[in-house]
């Protein structure tokens, strides 16, 4: 692990801990049978803290103190967890942060309950109009809105991909795919946050969604591959989940264009069967055509390309704010995306 | 039908036009496949217009124009059909006005989706703070969120007692539930709301979520008994859905208590069983049994009851308001909870 990881996992850390304390306190008024049990449970299993650290360093690289940017941090972090919730349902997924998810342990019903709840716990913190003052609390609601309604545009595209088995794709679809269901609320959304509260609305935010988006993407590619790497228990999901479930990564489309006709076929036939229907060895022989079509490889290289426009789309956002340590984080994201292995 | 009956379901035509063109431009924008179709569903099926024209007519009976009320009663209507997206897949129902439900369209995981997305479309009439200013807008989404949390509050314990195939259940256990699960959103927030933006904030609120309590648990009531009498295409839903579902409606509850020990005994297996294991003459057979044991006419005499305790609670309310045909309406829903057959 380089030097530079180690750094940025312990700052991501210590965020981590700062918003994990904050959602445990909001949470701490609800208490209602078959529901209060049941958001607590993702947000204390632990994230990696991205999205609110992103959120919360963009705001100190642009001037602002953490506390002004401490509620919208919240509120992305409680989304995060919203989204977790109904994805794993739809995805049928099976672990979450090493742990059953919400529905295995209590059903669907009552699991799309708590999502629901979850999301609507985290629009509290953006009432608070105290801190940031009317109009930018507006925007700032108006930023969180804009952001969860393009999330379901990009879940609509992936759920319905894999509804009607679309294979006609290309990494340009991929990447139309990604920058909403990811880099929306993941990157982007973080980003203009920061800069927005950290300025006072004061700095254009069209140049940070550039360097969002590019980020976010490459966040998304190193989980496809994560998705097919090492043992699922240290990703803390589904071992090859991804391929089980049918999901139209990186890795999948390119698979798709370099297999010949007939196993291609056989590729298009796996996907088109229901999830409960693709058996082990089949999921393990899609694992292994990737590796030997170079798919996992093509991934790799185009998360590289992904970072190195990252790093200009960093310098042209970042080019007037002062060097910081927060500026330093930010930029040091970008080959974290490359390496993280959780 | 009596001619109070007509002239409601006459107006709350009216405002169900109203609101059904005010959805529709909302709509209008959203163009993402996958998504578009799915959230227009459901209101361009058309509703009742029971709660966005009771929000209009109490702001419109505290003196404010119905302009003013507008954007709090299209939220209304959007986050009752969001509720409906995810109610109808919580409950495995197979239609819904008429037609199949959006899952049985569209399968689980994209209906879900879409009703993220539209509960999200619900809360942007609310952001528009040029109409009631910033303050009074602010209290608005406040109570709206409010509500939303209760809603989930209220279904989380509806599913719950479902799950784990709760029975020891008193009126009193129905109230709680249907006061979070139902009125909170079917009548104390649209009565909360429009006295909110109609006496611009000057009115105390609390006479009239007592009033919306028992006009929307006399609304429930009669919502579970439509759902046993007549057909089910009458009422656009599943014919004996509630019975087939297992829902703890103030009639099952009632034959629980009423029945002899072994019956009992064979009504909590029904109860405990898949709701797929419940065999139709099983689903005929309970329906009967509330028939003989006078659960209907209990649930009946409940709901009489409830609807003289909203009628004091309605003078209470609105005791100091000048007299107009708004008030008139308002009134009017009373007999109208008990009679109405849709």
């Amino acid at each position: 692990m380089s030097a530079t990881l180690t750094t940025v996992e312990e700052t991501l850390a210590g965020y981590a801990r700062l918003i994990g304390e904050e959602v445990e306190r909001r949470l701490a008024r609800e208490d209602s049978p078959y529901l209060a049990s049941l958001v607590r449970e993702y947000p204390r299993r632990g994230g990696k803290g991205m999205r609110p650290g992103l959120l919360i360093a963009t705001c100190r690289a642009f001037g602002g103190p953490t506390r002004e940017a401490l509620g919208a941090a919240v509120s992305l972090e409680l989304l995060h967890n919203a989204f977790l919730i109904h994805d794993d349902f739809q995805d049928a997924s099976r672990r979450r942060r090493g742990l059953p998810t919400l529905h295995e342990l209590h059903g669907a019903p009552l699991a799309i309950n708590a999502g629901d709840a979850l999301a609507t716990f985290a629009l509290e913190p953006l009432r608070d109009t105290s801190v940031l003052g009317g109009r930018l609390a507006r925007r700032v609601l108006d930023e969180v809105l804009a952001m969860i309604v393009q999330t379901t545009e990009g879940q609509a595209l992936e759920l319905g991909w894999r509804r009607d088995n679309v294979v006609a794709l290309a990494p340009a679809d991929y990447l139309e795919l990604v920058s909403k269901k990811t880099c929306c609320y993941s990157t982007v959304a973080p980003l203009r946050l920061g800069a927005l509260i950290g300025s006072r609305a004061t700095v254009p935010l069209r140049s940070l969604a550039r360097f969002g988006f590019h980020l976010g993407a490459a966040f998304q590619v190193r989980d496809d591959l994560l998705s097919v790497m090492g043992s699922g228990a240290v990703h803390g999901k589904d071992a090859l989940g991804d391929i089980r479930e049918g999901k139209r990564t990186l890795m999948l489309l390119h698979l798709l264009g370099a297999v010949d006709a007939s196993r291609r076929a056989w590729l298009v036939e796996f996907l088109g069967e229901p999830e409960e229907a693709r058996s082990d060895a089949d999921v393990a022989l899609v694992r292994e055509l990737m590796e030997r079509h170079g798919s996992l490889e093509f991934a790799r290289a185009y998360a590289d390309r992904l970072a190195v426009a990252a790093d200009a789309a960093f310098e042209d956002a970042f080019a007037g704010v002062p060097r910081s340590e927060h500026v330093e984080f930010i930029h040091a994201l970008i080959p974290y995306m490359l390496e993280r292995t959780a």
